[in-house]
Protein backbone atom coordinates (compact mmCIF):
# COMPACT_ATOMS: atom_id res chain seq x y z
CA UNK A 1 0.00 0.00 0.00
CA UNK A 2 1.21 3.67 -0.32
CA UNK A 3 -0.24 7.02 0.99
CA UNK A 4 -1.86 9.52 -0.46
CA UNK A 5 -3.72 12.47 -0.48
CA UNK A 6 -7.27 12.55 -1.64
CA UNK A 7 -7.55 16.16 -3.94
CA UNK A 8 -10.81 15.56 -6.13
CA UNK A 9 -12.92 13.64 -7.79
CA UNK A 10 -13.76 12.94 -11.47
CA UNK A 11 -17.07 12.79 -13.14
CA UNK A 12 -18.19 10.22 -16.28
CA UNK A 13 -20.78 9.44 -18.42
CA UNK A 14 -19.24 6.55 -20.96
CA UNK A 15 -18.09 4.56 -18.81
CA UNK A 16 -17.75 0.76 -18.33
CA UNK A 17 -21.14 -0.47 -16.98
CA UNK A 18 -19.18 -2.38 -13.59
CA UNK A 19 -18.13 1.30 -12.90
CA UNK A 20 -21.49 2.19 -12.44
CA UNK A 21 -21.91 3.56 -8.65
CA UNK A 22 -18.26 3.77 -8.30
CA UNK A 23 -16.85 6.78 -6.49
CA UNK A 24 -14.01 7.56 -8.43
CA UNK A 25 -11.57 10.26 -6.32
CA UNK A 26 -8.15 12.13 -7.58
CA UNK A 27 -5.13 11.16 -5.26
CA UNK A 28 -1.67 12.83 -5.32
CA UNK A 29 0.49 10.23 -3.28
CA UNK A 30 2.36 11.55 -0.52
CA UNK A 31 5.10 10.20 1.84
CA UNK A 32 5.09 9.31 5.46
CA UNK A 33 5.50 13.44 6.20
CA UNK A 34 2.90 14.73 3.51
CA UNK A 35 5.01 15.71 0.83
CA UNK A 36 3.97 15.03 -2.64
CA UNK A 37 6.00 12.42 -4.44
CA UNK A 38 5.11 10.85 -7.40
CA UNK A 39 2.45 10.96 -10.32
CA UNK A 40 -1.11 11.35 -9.19
CA UNK A 41 -3.65 8.76 -9.88
CA UNK A 42 -7.26 7.67 -9.68
CA UNK A 43 -8.74 5.57 -6.73
CA UNK A 44 -12.06 3.95 -6.67
CA UNK A 45 -13.50 4.36 -3.52
CA UNK A 46 -15.31 2.23 -0.86
CA UNK A 47 -14.77 4.20 2.14
CA UNK A 48 -16.33 7.39 1.67
CA UNK A 49 -13.20 9.70 2.14
CA UNK A 50 -13.26 13.07 1.38
CA UNK A 51 -11.07 16.03 -0.12
CA UNK A 52 -8.35 16.17 2.03
CA UNK A 53 -8.17 12.87 3.75
CA UNK A 54 -5.03 10.85 4.28
CA UNK A 55 -5.33 7.69 3.14
CA UNK A 56 -3.84 4.16 2.42
CA UNK A 57 -4.29 2.55 -1.00
CA UNK A 58 -3.90 -0.37 -3.43
CA UNK A 59 -2.81 -0.89 -6.85
CA UNK A 60 -3.38 -3.95 -9.35
CA UNK A 61 -5.67 -6.88 -8.89
CA UNK A 62 -6.06 -5.90 -5.41
CA UNK A 63 -7.49 -2.26 -6.01
CA UNK A 64 -10.74 -4.61 -7.38
CA UNK A 65 -10.55 -6.52 -4.32
CA UNK A 66 -10.88 -3.44 -2.20
CA UNK A 67 -14.70 -2.82 -3.64
CA UNK A 68 -15.14 -6.51 -3.12
CA UNK A 69 -15.81 -7.33 -6.58
CA UNK A 70 -12.86 -8.85 -8.07
CA UNK A 71 -13.94 -9.24 -11.61
CA UNK A 72 -14.48 -5.26 -11.75
CA UNK A 73 -11.93 -2.97 -13.66
CA UNK A 74 -10.12 -1.20 -11.33
CA UNK A 75 -7.15 -1.03 -11.04
CA UNK A 76 -6.25 1.19 -7.36
CA UNK A 77 -8.48 1.51 -4.38
CA UNK A 78 -9.02 3.36 -1.25
CA UNK A 79 -8.48 0.69 1.80
CA UNK A 80 -8.23 2.58 4.84
CA UNK A 81 -8.22 6.70 6.05
CA UNK A 82 -5.49 7.33 8.27
CA UNK A 83 -5.63 8.54 11.72
CA UNK A 84 -2.02 8.76 12.12
CA UNK A 85 1.66 8.34 10.80
CA UNK A 86 4.25 7.54 13.33
CA UNK A 87 7.59 7.13 12.35
CA UNK A 88 10.64 7.83 14.73
CA UNK A 89 13.50 9.91 12.82
CA UNK A 90 16.75 9.07 13.37
CA UNK B 1 -6.66 4.15 -12.85
CA UNK B 2 -5.03 6.68 -14.28
CA UNK B 3 -5.79 9.86 -16.72
CA UNK B 4 -4.92 10.17 -20.38
CA UNK B 5 -5.27 11.85 -23.15
CA UNK B 6 -5.85 10.00 -26.98
CA UNK B 7 -3.43 11.06 -28.99
CA UNK B 8 -3.57 8.32 -32.11
CA UNK B 9 -3.93 4.89 -32.77
CA UNK B 10 -1.59 1.49 -34.03
CA UNK B 11 -2.31 -0.86 -36.97
CA UNK B 12 -1.23 -4.35 -37.28
CA UNK B 13 -1.46 -7.15 -39.46
CA UNK B 14 0.27 -9.26 -37.69
CA UNK B 15 -1.31 -10.05 -34.19
CA UNK B 16 -2.17 -12.54 -31.43
CA UNK B 17 -5.75 -14.22 -32.49
CA UNK B 18 -7.18 -12.66 -29.71
CA UNK B 19 -6.74 -8.94 -30.32
CA UNK B 20 -8.93 -9.56 -33.80
CA UNK B 21 -11.32 -6.23 -34.10
CA UNK B 22 -10.01 -4.89 -30.75
CA UNK B 23 -9.12 -1.10 -31.40
CA UNK B 24 -5.49 -0.17 -29.88
CA UNK B 25 -5.11 3.97 -29.29
CA UNK B 26 -2.36 5.65 -28.52
CA UNK B 27 -2.53 7.78 -25.39
CA UNK B 28 -0.22 10.23 -23.10
CA UNK B 29 -0.97 9.62 -19.43
CA UNK B 30 -2.06 13.11 -18.18
CA UNK B 31 -2.14 15.05 -14.54
CA UNK B 32 -5.87 16.41 -13.55
CA UNK B 33 -5.00 19.47 -14.90
CA UNK B 34 -4.67 17.66 -18.84
CA UNK B 35 -0.09 18.19 -18.41
CA UNK B 36 1.53 15.21 -19.91
CA UNK B 37 2.98 13.07 -17.39
CA UNK B 38 5.37 9.50 -17.74
CA UNK B 39 6.02 7.17 -21.07
CA UNK B 40 2.75 6.47 -23.89
CA UNK B 41 0.96 3.61 -24.04
CA UNK B 42 -0.84 1.55 -26.25
CA UNK B 43 -4.63 1.02 -24.76
CA UNK B 44 -7.29 -1.49 -26.04
CA UNK B 45 -10.76 0.23 -25.98
CA UNK B 46 -14.45 -0.71 -26.14
CA UNK B 47 -15.56 2.68 -25.43
CA UNK B 48 -15.04 4.52 -28.79
CA UNK B 49 -13.06 7.02 -27.57
CA UNK B 50 -11.73 9.40 -29.91
CA UNK B 51 -8.24 11.43 -30.52
CA UNK B 52 -8.66 14.40 -28.12
CA UNK B 53 -10.53 12.12 -25.66
CA UNK B 54 -9.14 12.74 -21.77
CA UNK B 55 -10.06 8.49 -20.54
CA UNK B 56 -9.20 6.67 -17.60
CA UNK B 57 -7.29 3.69 -18.24
CA UNK B 58 -6.63 0.48 -16.12
CA UNK B 59 -3.45 -1.72 -16.31
CA UNK B 60 -2.57 -4.94 -15.77
CA UNK B 61 -5.15 -8.24 -15.66
CA UNK B 62 -7.33 -5.28 -15.20
CA UNK B 63 -6.45 -4.09 -18.99
CA UNK B 64 -8.57 -7.45 -20.00
CA UNK B 65 -11.09 -7.47 -17.67
CA UNK B 66 -12.23 -3.78 -19.39
CA UNK B 67 -12.61 -6.07 -22.53
CA UNK B 68 -15.01 -8.47 -20.44
CA UNK B 69 -12.54 -11.09 -21.87
CA UNK B 70 -9.99 -11.65 -19.36
CA UNK B 71 -8.35 -14.03 -21.12
CA UNK B 72 -6.95 -11.77 -24.01
CA UNK B 73 -3.42 -11.01 -23.81
CA UNK B 74 -3.95 -7.04 -23.11
CA UNK B 75 -2.78 -4.95 -20.58
CA UNK B 76 -4.20 -1.76 -20.45
CA UNK B 77 -7.48 -0.76 -21.51
CA UNK B 78 -10.42 2.14 -21.28
CA UNK B 79 -12.54 2.35 -19.03
CA UNK B 80 -14.40 5.64 -18.48
CA UNK B 81 -14.19 8.74 -20.88
CA UNK B 82 -13.89 11.53 -18.45
CA UNK B 83 -16.45 14.21 -18.59
CA UNK B 84 -14.73 16.84 -16.24
CA UNK B 85 -12.25 16.90 -13.10
CA UNK B 86 -12.45 18.41 -10.34
CA UNK B 87 -9.82 19.20 -8.25
CA UNK B 88 -9.88 22.14 -5.08
CA UNK B 89 -6.51 23.73 -5.11
CA UNK B 90 -5.54 24.46 -1.46
CA UNK C 1 11.46 -9.21 -3.60
CA UNK C 2 13.38 -5.70 -2.33
CA UNK C 3 15.01 -5.08 1.03
CA UNK C 4 13.49 -2.11 3.28
CA UNK C 5 13.82 -0.88 6.56
CA UNK C 6 10.99 -0.69 8.94
CA UNK C 7 10.51 3.15 9.90
CA UNK C 8 6.75 3.67 11.52
CA UNK C 9 3.73 2.42 11.58
CA UNK C 10 0.13 3.85 10.51
CA UNK C 11 -3.07 4.24 13.05
CA UNK C 12 -6.36 3.91 10.79
CA UNK C 13 -9.66 3.42 12.35
CA UNK C 14 -11.65 3.38 9.04
CA UNK C 15 -10.19 0.73 6.84
CA UNK C 16 -11.74 -2.35 4.82
CA UNK C 17 -12.80 -4.90 7.27
CA UNK C 18 -10.23 -7.52 6.02
CA UNK C 19 -7.67 -5.45 7.51
CA UNK C 20 -8.79 -5.88 10.86
CA UNK C 21 -6.03 -6.93 12.96
CA UNK C 22 -3.44 -6.32 10.31
CA UNK C 23 -0.62 -4.46 11.06
CA UNK C 24 0.78 -1.72 9.01
CA UNK C 25 4.12 -0.51 9.12
CA UNK C 26 6.06 2.21 7.21
CA UNK C 27 9.21 1.09 5.32
CA UNK C 28 12.04 3.17 3.25
CA UNK C 29 13.31 1.05 0.34
CA UNK C 30 16.67 0.48 0.43
CA UNK C 31 19.65 -1.21 -1.61
CA UNK C 32 21.82 -4.09 -0.35
CA UNK C 33 24.28 -1.51 2.06
CA UNK C 34 21.78 0.26 3.66
CA UNK C 35 21.11 3.33 1.36
CA UNK C 36 17.65 4.86 1.34
CA UNK C 37 16.71 4.27 -2.79
CA UNK C 38 13.05 4.81 -3.69
CA UNK C 39 9.39 5.96 -2.55
CA UNK C 40 7.67 4.63 1.17
CA UNK C 41 5.17 2.53 0.91
CA UNK C 42 3.07 0.43 3.82
CA UNK C 43 3.46 -2.72 4.52
CA UNK C 44 1.60 -5.57 5.68
CA UNK C 45 3.46 -7.41 8.27
CA UNK C 46 2.89 -10.84 9.50
CA UNK C 47 6.36 -11.35 11.39
CA UNK C 48 6.26 -8.86 14.19
CA UNK C 49 8.80 -7.09 12.32
CA UNK C 50 9.98 -3.67 14.87
CA UNK C 51 11.29 -0.20 13.87
CA UNK C 52 14.73 -0.42 12.35
CA UNK C 53 15.04 -4.18 11.19
CA UNK C 54 15.76 -4.61 7.72
CA UNK C 55 13.16 -6.82 5.94
CA UNK C 56 12.59 -8.73 2.16
CA UNK C 57 9.04 -7.28 1.35
CA UNK C 58 6.93 -8.43 -2.00
CA UNK C 59 4.49 -6.63 -3.88
CA UNK C 60 1.12 -7.57 -5.74
CA UNK C 61 -0.63 -10.42 -5.24
CA UNK C 62 1.78 -11.95 -3.62
CA UNK C 63 1.76 -8.98 -0.84
CA UNK C 64 -1.80 -10.89 -0.11
CA UNK C 65 -0.23 -14.32 0.08
CA UNK C 66 2.43 -13.48 2.84
CA UNK C 67 -1.12 -12.89 5.12
CA UNK C 68 -2.20 -16.42 4.05
CA UNK C 69 -5.63 -15.02 2.87
CA UNK C 70 -5.14 -14.37 -0.80
CA UNK C 71 -8.38 -12.27 -0.70
CA UNK C 72 -7.40 -9.50 1.35
CA UNK C 73 -6.91 -5.81 -0.25
CA UNK C 74 -2.80 -5.89 0.49
CA UNK C 75 -0.32 -5.39 -1.99
CA UNK C 76 2.67 -5.49 -0.25
CA UNK C 77 3.80 -7.37 2.61
CA UNK C 78 6.76 -8.69 4.84
CA UNK C 79 8.25 -12.18 3.78
CA UNK C 80 11.41 -12.25 6.08
CA UNK C 81 13.70 -10.56 8.52
CA UNK C 82 16.75 -10.04 7.36
CA UNK C 83 20.17 -11.33 9.54
CA UNK C 84 22.41 -10.41 6.74
CA UNK C 85 23.67 -9.41 2.95
CA UNK C 86 26.39 -11.01 1.38
CA UNK C 87 27.51 -8.94 -1.55
CA UNK C 88 31.07 -9.64 -3.15
CA UNK C 89 32.30 -5.81 -4.32
CA UNK C 90 34.48 -6.31 -7.12
CA UNK D 1 0.83 -2.12 -23.95
CA UNK D 2 3.64 -0.70 -24.82
CA UNK D 3 5.45 -0.11 -28.29
CA UNK D 4 9.28 -1.50 -29.00
CA UNK D 5 11.69 -2.20 -31.19
CA UNK D 6 13.54 -5.48 -31.46
CA UNK D 7 17.58 -4.93 -31.07
CA UNK D 8 18.43 -8.67 -30.67
CA UNK D 9 17.94 -11.93 -28.66
CA UNK D 10 19.38 -13.72 -25.56
CA UNK D 11 20.83 -17.52 -25.34
CA UNK D 12 20.28 -19.67 -22.59
CA UNK D 13 21.11 -23.45 -22.13
CA UNK D 14 20.32 -23.44 -18.25
CA UNK D 15 16.73 -22.49 -17.64
CA UNK D 16 13.47 -22.94 -16.71
CA UNK D 17 11.86 -26.04 -18.44
CA UNK D 18 8.57 -24.04 -19.67
CA UNK D 19 10.99 -22.14 -21.73
CA UNK D 20 12.05 -24.55 -23.85
CA UNK D 21 11.43 -23.97 -27.93
CA UNK D 22 10.23 -19.92 -26.37
CA UNK D 23 12.07 -17.60 -28.70
CA UNK D 24 13.50 -14.74 -26.50
CA UNK D 25 14.32 -11.35 -27.71
CA UNK D 26 16.16 -7.94 -26.45
CA UNK D 27 13.59 -4.69 -26.82
CA UNK D 28 13.91 -1.23 -26.63
CA UNK D 29 10.82 0.74 -25.48
CA UNK D 30 10.10 3.43 -27.98
CA UNK D 31 7.68 6.24 -27.56
CA UNK D 32 5.18 6.55 -30.67
CA UNK D 33 7.98 8.25 -32.88
CA UNK D 34 10.13 5.59 -32.53
CA UNK D 35 12.67 7.46 -29.86
CA UNK D 36 13.88 5.28 -26.94
CA UNK D 37 12.40 5.26 -23.92
CA UNK D 38 12.93 2.94 -20.67
CA UNK D 39 14.73 0.15 -20.15
CA UNK D 40 15.48 -2.53 -22.53
CA UNK D 41 14.15 -5.77 -21.75
CA UNK D 42 13.65 -9.51 -22.63
CA UNK D 43 10.28 -10.55 -24.55
CA UNK D 44 8.99 -14.12 -25.65
CA UNK D 45 7.91 -14.07 -28.56
CA UNK D 46 5.41 -16.42 -30.75
CA UNK D 47 4.46 -13.96 -33.69
CA UNK D 48 8.66 -14.50 -35.37
CA UNK D 49 9.25 -10.86 -34.85
CA UNK D 50 12.72 -9.87 -36.05
CA UNK D 51 15.35 -7.25 -35.47
CA UNK D 52 14.13 -3.81 -36.20
CA UNK D 53 10.59 -4.60 -35.64
CA UNK D 54 8.41 -2.30 -33.98
CA UNK D 55 6.10 -4.49 -31.99
CA UNK D 56 3.44 -4.28 -29.22
CA UNK D 57 4.20 -5.85 -25.84
CA UNK D 58 2.13 -6.61 -23.16
CA UNK D 59 3.79 -7.24 -19.37
CA UNK D 60 2.82 -8.99 -16.09
CA UNK D 61 0.47 -12.28 -16.44
CA UNK D 62 -0.75 -11.45 -19.83
CA UNK D 63 2.92 -11.73 -21.48
CA UNK D 64 2.10 -15.27 -20.49
CA UNK D 65 -1.36 -15.07 -22.09
CA UNK D 66 1.02 -14.25 -25.54
CA UNK D 67 2.18 -17.11 -25.10
CA UNK D 68 -1.65 -19.36 -24.88
CA UNK D 69 0.35 -20.50 -21.63
CA UNK D 70 -0.86 -19.02 -18.65
CA UNK D 71 1.28 -20.99 -16.44
CA UNK D 72 5.12 -20.05 -18.10
CA UNK D 73 6.80 -17.75 -15.78
CA UNK D 74 7.38 -15.63 -18.53
CA UNK D 75 5.86 -11.85 -17.77
CA UNK D 76 6.46 -9.95 -21.05
CA UNK D 77 5.65 -11.10 -24.52
CA UNK D 78 5.18 -9.59 -27.86
CA UNK D 79 1.73 -9.61 -29.44
CA UNK D 80 1.56 -7.63 -32.58
CA UNK D 81 3.62 -6.62 -35.28
CA UNK D 82 3.13 -3.41 -35.87
CA UNK D 83 2.59 -1.64 -39.20
CA UNK D 84 2.02 1.83 -38.60
CA UNK D 85 1.16 4.98 -36.06
CA UNK D 86 -0.56 7.08 -36.26
CA UNK D 87 -1.05 10.07 -34.15
CA UNK D 88 -2.36 13.62 -34.80
CA UNK D 89 0.39 16.27 -34.03
CA UNK D 90 -1.34 19.33 -31.88
CA UNK E 1 11.92 -10.88 -18.36
CA UNK E 2 14.88 -8.68 -17.61
CA UNK E 3 18.14 -8.96 -17.22
CA UNK E 4 20.34 -8.90 -14.11
CA UNK E 5 23.72 -10.07 -13.01
CA UNK E 6 24.20 -11.28 -9.20
CA UNK E 7 26.09 -10.18 -6.73
CA UNK E 8 25.36 -11.80 -3.37
CA UNK E 9 22.66 -13.34 -1.28
CA UNK E 10 20.54 -12.70 1.65
CA UNK E 11 20.41 -15.14 4.84
CA UNK E 12 17.35 -14.88 6.92
CA UNK E 13 16.41 -16.70 9.93
CA UNK E 14 12.59 -15.17 10.65
CA UNK E 15 10.70 -15.19 7.14
CA UNK E 16 7.46 -16.90 5.44
CA UNK E 17 6.98 -20.59 5.97
CA UNK E 18 6.75 -21.16 2.25
CA UNK E 19 10.21 -19.43 1.82
CA UNK E 20 12.16 -22.53 3.48
CA UNK E 21 14.83 -23.81 1.21
CA UNK E 22 14.34 -21.14 -1.03
CA UNK E 23 17.99 -19.18 -2.10
CA UNK E 24 16.96 -15.92 -1.89
CA UNK E 25 19.87 -13.36 -4.32
CA UNK E 26 20.41 -9.98 -4.54
CA UNK E 27 20.86 -8.52 -8.26
CA UNK E 28 21.25 -5.57 -10.16
CA UNK E 29 19.56 -5.21 -13.11
CA UNK E 30 21.73 -4.82 -16.05
CA UNK E 31 21.43 -3.48 -20.20
CA UNK E 32 21.91 -5.65 -22.69
CA UNK E 33 25.61 -4.43 -22.68
CA UNK E 34 26.00 -5.36 -18.80
CA UNK E 35 25.53 -1.81 -17.54
CA UNK E 36 23.93 -1.36 -14.44
CA UNK E 37 19.95 0.22 -14.69
CA UNK E 38 17.81 0.60 -11.81
CA UNK E 39 17.31 -0.72 -8.50
CA UNK E 40 18.90 -4.09 -7.13
CA UNK E 41 15.89 -6.45 -5.75
CA UNK E 42 15.87 -9.86 -4.61
CA UNK E 43 15.39 -12.98 -6.57
CA UNK E 44 14.23 -16.54 -5.90
CA UNK E 45 16.47 -19.38 -7.33
CA UNK E 46 15.82 -22.71 -8.39
CA UNK E 47 18.65 -22.46 -10.58
CA UNK E 48 21.90 -22.60 -8.95
CA UNK E 49 22.60 -19.20 -10.33
CA UNK E 50 26.04 -18.17 -9.13
CA UNK E 51 27.77 -14.54 -8.20
CA UNK E 52 28.30 -12.98 -11.25
CA UNK E 53 26.18 -14.88 -13.41
CA UNK E 54 23.84 -12.72 -15.74
CA UNK E 55 20.74 -14.04 -15.58
CA UNK E 56 16.97 -13.32 -17.19
CA UNK E 57 14.02 -13.33 -14.64
CA UNK E 58 10.80 -12.62 -14.48
CA UNK E 59 8.73 -10.66 -11.66
CA UNK E 60 4.88 -10.41 -10.17
CA UNK E 61 3.02 -13.64 -9.82
CA UNK E 62 5.36 -15.21 -12.71
CA UNK E 63 7.99 -15.01 -10.32
CA UNK E 64 6.32 -17.63 -8.21
CA UNK E 65 5.61 -19.87 -11.16
CA UNK E 66 9.31 -19.79 -11.71
CA UNK E 67 9.47 -21.90 -8.40
CA UNK E 68 6.59 -24.39 -9.77
CA UNK E 69 5.12 -23.29 -6.50
CA UNK E 70 2.41 -20.56 -7.51
CA UNK E 71 1.58 -19.83 -3.92
CA UNK E 72 4.57 -18.81 -2.23
CA UNK E 73 4.85 -15.16 -1.50
CA UNK E 74 7.20 -14.65 -3.81
CA UNK E 75 7.37 -11.85 -6.44
CA UNK E 76 10.74 -11.74 -8.22
CA UNK E 77 12.71 -15.00 -9.86
CA UNK E 78 15.15 -15.86 -12.17
CA UNK E 79 14.27 -18.50 -15.21
CA UNK E 80 17.25 -18.55 -17.23
CA UNK E 81 21.34 -18.27 -16.66
CA UNK E 82 22.21 -16.59 -20.06
CA UNK E 83 24.67 -17.95 -22.26
CA UNK E 84 24.75 -14.88 -24.68
CA UNK E 85 23.03 -11.73 -25.59
CA UNK E 86 22.94 -10.91 -29.21
CA UNK E 87 22.38 -7.02 -29.88
CA UNK E 88 23.08 -5.65 -33.69
CA UNK E 89 24.12 -1.91 -33.53
CA UNK E 90 23.05 0.15 -35.40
Amino acid sequence: MRLARITGRVVATIKHEALTGVKLLIAQPVDHDGKAKGKQLVLADPLQSGEGDLVAYVTGREGALALDTSFTPVDAGVVAIIDSVNVENK
